[in-house]
Formats: structure tokens, C-alpha cells, sequence
């Protein structure tokens, strides 16, 4: 292909969040997933990397309030925000995340350039390059780059949320009131005073329509055909502080391998949902890994998710298993087939994609059957591509 | 058994590193993990949880200064303390971990607390009680459960090592000096001289013998059958503030996974060595699932070892592989069989075990033949007991 032809053969696949997405705000969640392809696709058609796409889109994502990372993203039980984000290289299989971060409005940007100083190679003296940065040292790492630390990331929405929940959980724990509770609710009052910087609406005491939804994330495969993941999350809502979500954690939010020698397929996956389930079925890696020698991705996949997550052994003490998996897979023949899939328990998952040849992007929120229990039954669909 | 009867049927296996034991602390090193592996006695003894047991017999290599976790720990480049921990327990397959935590003398004994409190199910509200805590939020949950918050976990020996190596890397790094690596520089001399409190000897401009050893850690079976891992560590020296290293991450630093009806064995493992590999080839949980269903332990771990780290696509840009790993496999037949097993690419391990049935704990520093080459070679050594 000559540099003056056109890049068709990329595609980028984009998802905010596993949960419950109001039906009043759809439409605006869709255009977010939009927006986030359009702008990872500009980034592909110039030939830029996997991973620069990836990471493009899921900062467009973290720069919207109504999506749970970034600006916007849930408060702690103490009222701060921390985010965790992650990205994997499916070219190099770097990995790169940030975990409890403050402060910086694209996690996912500091995550994406802890994988390309991975790629300059250890440091003197045989010391090794840091593949996970959390708090105060995540933010060093930052103010050392030149990357601005801001205290603005609190949005309305979030803020409305962590005061209506922080409320019920203090009064609900507080039946069995102990001094601890109490001191931690006289903390909760004044961090939430100390937040008054926030423009407040006179309905500041109604959350968010749709608070349970969380991660975001995205997949793509460039012009070269590598693959790449990325996810961000500002964790659930009153996490404790410093709670590290399966965003930060390695295998469990997102996951991407190149097609090899002997396995002719490349895979990339994110996850979303209930952040300690998500990690402790390392379920992006063990999505990947399920459908990167089958015949039938849909049909592994499903499994997979069935096994490997919604009867896992690891889940027994929860009766209730909240997941959502976007996952794509390509084939390099003489074109590039890409088949991408999303499957979840939680009610709803929203999600966009977008290759080369597309005119626009397609969104769509996927809900589970109106019958079915979230939390118990799944859902799937895929979606093949020429490219 | 009746409650008279003594316990023997209970076992421990603990190791202070894979990395590079100088001769010279050899007998400290083995005296270290005697100790470790007779106060794990004492509660195995007394019917306690094996999750208890690992805990117990890490807090005591935490407590040993020698070691590279608790007091001992290696700094990081800016001169702090950063501890990571984890435990694993194979009855509940429950996960808890700290990172990055400054200030708590055994972040083990808090990592186990977070496994405790899971088991408690979950807040109200449907909210997801913690696996993994890092920073200052790791250190507010420590302080809200009373234990102690400490400035004093400098060792002398870890202060030396970093003034030796921290001078030696910025010289290094100077030789392209720019403004923010003199900056760097001068926090560094700030932050040593912060340390003043720290009791120096003349000689502190020399670091330890052996300063390459890395996280210890500890496995057992209780008296119930049940298996339980952990693992501690101070992190490689002069790393970045923040860094999350291998014994913080789920699958890479411990794993524990009672027998079950379908498999018949009970395993618990802990590895050692580079973090950022030990967590790219998720070495603790590899290593289990490879010898959980083997006919043959030894022939299985080494196959695995090989296989999956020493060869893994996930370290190709490694040109040398450091790890250690401390395994054990329960049969629970008329009598309880147990097989220990060591293998590591290090230049040495040093490791200690003891079974209820033991007069006195057996320690060893397992060393790599003379003509191997560290990072690229193994030796591996296997050990039978009948419980």
C-alpha cells in the first residue's frame, strides 16, 4: 500500500461501562462512544499505532463528565477521586498502568507512556522500568513530565452521588454506630464541604440517573495490524480510598496479544463491572485466551464467560456476578477480517465501533433480555468485518 | 483427632529471596527462616488457620532487618519506604493485598486483615469490600483499625545501599545530564539528609553484601488441610516512588488453591525475583495451575518454569529472566503427603521448612551450579514428606 493510498484496513471498537444506563441519557452515551471512535479512527488512518489509538480514545472518554474515569469519575467514601487506568501493547505485550491517581485528567494518557518508556529498555545499573505507578508516586511521575495536576476533577453528577450514597451507607452502618462511623461521617461532611468549589444545582441532593454503570475502554488494530487495549475507571462509587480496581490490575481490565507464528489470530479485550470480580477471574486475559486458537470466537467466548466467571470458583461467596467483556479478533489473510463480540451480566452495556471503510460510527446499548436477573444471565452479540 | 491429640499433620515452607546471598550473612539468612518456620509451627500446632500460619512466619521475616520487607526494605529513588504485600487463601480463594505503603511495620499482617474482612461479605449497599489498597489510603485503613503508623523503618544497611547506589545511577544518568535529573538529584541528597535520625557507622557509604534479594514470602498446609500463601517485599532498590511490584499483584506473588472434587491436590506458592517479570508471566498462579492436575511435580514445574518465564513471548525483550519460586502440593489421602519444591534462575534462594513432625526446621541456600549463568539457567530441588 502506497502512502498516498488511503488506510482502510483499522478498526477501533469503544465501550462505556457494564451497569445500568438510564434510558433518559442513551442517546448522550452513545454520542460519547461516537465521538471516541471518530477520534481514534483519525488517529489509525494516519497510521499511528494501536496504541495511540486506543489511548486517544479512551482519553476522549475520560474528558467526558458523564462517564465514570476522568473528570466525572465516582468519589471515594472519603470524597476524593482516584482513578486507575490501563493499556497493553499487543506488539510488544507491554503493560502500563496507574492505580489511586488524583489529580491528572487522562489517567489513561500516564498508563500509555509508562508502556513507551518500557520500550526504551531497562534503566542503569540493571534497574527495571515501573510497568504499575499508584498514588503520590503516579503523580510525581507525572509533575516530573511536565503533565499538569489539577484538584478539578470533581463533576456535579458525582458529587450528587457520593453525597445521596455516603448518606444511606452512614445511616445504614450506623445502626450498629460505633465511634469510628461517627468520626468517619463528621470526615465525610467536611470533605464534602471542602468541595464547594463545585458549581451545585438546587437538586444537588439527587444522584446520577445511571450511578452503577463503570469502566470504560477500548480495542483496535492498526494499519500494521497490531492490536491494543486500554480502560479507565474511577472505581465504584465510596470505594475506600486507595482501592485499586481491576483497571490498574494486570490481566483483569484489558488484555491484547498479536497474532503470532503458531496462533494466527490477534485479540484484544476490555472489561467492566464489579472491579474485585473482574480481577479475580483475570478476565481480560482469560477472554483472550479462550478465543485466541478457537474456531468459533462466540461460541468460546460464551463459555469462557459462563466457566470462567458466572460459575467460577473464585466468585462463589457472590450471588450476583456483574461483568461486561468488548473483545476483538482479527485474521491477517489476504485482507484483514476483524470479528468483534461484547457479552454481559450487568443490564445494560453501551458501546460503539467504527473501521476504515465506515462512513460513521455505529452505537448501540446492549440490555439484557427483559426477563432476565442481572447479575445471574448474560447476553451476547458479534459483529464481523472485511476490512 | 481429638483435641488432646497433638497436631503433627501441618506444614511450612517460607524464603527470604531469589536474588544473590552473600556467604558471608549465609547462616543469618538460615537462621531467619528457622525462625519464620517455628512460629508458624507454634500456631499450626495450636489449630490455627493456615491463612494465620503464612502471616505469622512473613511478619517474622518482615520483622528481620536482613530482609528486603517491613524494617530492611530497599528505598525507593526518592529516598521513602514503599512495602508491598499479599496473602492467599486456598479454602476461601481469597485475595488481599497492600502497595506502595509507608509506614506499617508488617503490611502483611494487613493484607491477611483485608482477606479477614472480605470474608465478612459485602457493605451495604451491594458495595465490594477492598482486595487491593496502595498509598495513603492503604495507611488511613491501618490507621482506622488502630495499628500504628511509624516514620522509623530505615535500616541502616538499606540507607547505605541507597546512598551507594542512588550517587553511582545519577552519575550514570548525569552523563546526558539535563535540568530534571539535577533536580532529581538534589531531592535525593534532600531526602538523605532527612534521614539523619538513622543510626550510622562510618562506613555508611558502603551498601550491603547481598543488596539483589528480593521479596520473601511463605506457604503452608493447617492442620484442616488447607493451604494459604503470602508474600513481602520492600521492592528492588531505587525504584520509582509508587511502584507497584510483583507481591502487590493478584497471580504474581502468592496463589493458593485448596483441593477440590475434581482435583485432588492442594497447592500454595510464592515467587521471587524481578517483579515487572514475575507479574508479566503471572508466575505465582502459573506455576500452581501447572502442578495441580501433574502426575509428576517436579517434571511439571520445571516444564512450566521453562516454558512460561524462562521462554515467554511476554519477556522476549529481556535478555536475562530472575525469578525464584517456593511451592508446595498437598495429597490428602489416609495420611497427608506433601511435596515442597524449589526451582529459581537466580544465583541463589534461600528457604527454610518444617512439618508438624519436625524436631527442628531445616533451612538451605540453594545455589545455581558454578558454570550456569544467572537469568538464563535453573536448579530446581524437590522434597517428599509424610505427614
Amino acid at each position: 500500500m502506497s502512502t498516498e493510498e488511503e488506510v482502510k484496513n483499522v478498526f477501533v471498537a469503544v465501550h462505556v461501562g457494564a451497569g445500568n444506563h438510564s434510558k433518559l441519557n442513551e442517546s448522550s452515551y452513545k454520542d460519547i462512544c461516537k465521538k471516541a471512535c471518530k477520534q481514534a479512527l483519525l488517529l489509525l488512518k494516519a497510521r499511528c499505532s494501536a496504541l495511540e489509538a486506543v489511548t486517544a480514545a479512551v482519553a476522549a472518554l475520560e474528558d467526558d463528565e458523564l462517564t465514570n474515569c476522568g473528570k466525572g469519575s465516582n468519589m471515594t467514601v472519603t470524597g476524593t477521586v482516584e482513578c486507575d487506568a490501563s493499556v497493553m501493547d499487543g506488539e510488544t505485550l507491554h503493560f502500563g498502568a496507574v492505580g489511586a491517581l488524583s489529580g491528572v485528567a487522562n489517567p489513561v494518557v500516564i498508563a500509555s507512556r509508562l508502556v513507551e518508556e518500557q520500550k526504551l529498555g531497562p534503566l542503569p545499573y540493571g534497574r527495571v522500568r515501573p510497568s504499575i505507578l499508584v498514588g503520590k508516586g503516579a503523580q510525581q511521575f507525572c509533575v516530573d513530565r511536565g503533565i499538569g495536576i489539577t484538584d478539578n476533577l470533581v463533576s456535579v453528577a458525582a458529587l450528587k452521588t457520593f453525597r445521596h450514597y455516603s448518606r444511606k451507607c452512614l445511616k445504614s452502618e450506623t445502626t450498629n454506630c460505633t465511634h469510628k462511623l461517627k468520626k468517619r461521617k463528621l470526615e465525610i461532611e467536611e470533605s464534602t464541604l471542602s468541595l464547594s468549589s463545585v458549581n451545585q444545582s438546587p437538586s444537588a441532593d439527587i444522584p446520577r440517573a445511571d450511578a452503577i454503570h463503570d469502566t470504560v475502554g477500548a480495542v483496535c488494530v492498526d494499519h500494521f495490524g497490531n492490536v491494543a487495549a486500554a480502560a479507565s475507571s474511577g472505581g465504584i462509587w465510596l470505594k475506600h480510598a486507595g482501592r485499586l480496581g481491576a483497571s490498574a490490575v494486570y490481566g483483569a481490565g484489558c488484555w491484547a496479544q498479536n497474532q503470532m507464528s503458531d496462533i494466527k489470530t490477534g485479540v484484544a479485550a476490555v472489561t467492566s463491572g464489579c472491579g474485585e470480580q473482574l480481577m479475580k477471574t483475570l478476565l481480560a486475559k482469560t477472554s483472550c485466551d479462550s478465543v485466541r486458537s478457537s474456531d468459533n470466537l462466540t461460541h468460546s467466548l460464551a463459555n469462557s464467560f459462563k466457566d470462567s466467571f458466572l460459575e467460577s470458583e473464585f466468585l462463589k461467596p457472590c450471588n450476583e456476578k456483574f461483568a461486561g467483556i468488548l473483545l476483538l479478533r482479527t485474521v491477517q489473510n489476504e485482507n484483514r477480517e476483524v470479528e468483534v463480540a461484547w457479552i454481559h451480566s450487568t443490564a445494560s452495556m453501551c458501546l460503539g465501533y467504527m473501521s476504515g471503510h465506515s462512513k460513521a460510527p455505529t452505537a448501540t446499548v446492549s440490555r439484557l433480555e427483559i426477563d432476565s436477573l442481572p447479575g445471574q444471565a448474560y447476553i451476547m452479540s458479534s459483529h464481523f468485518v472485511l476490512l
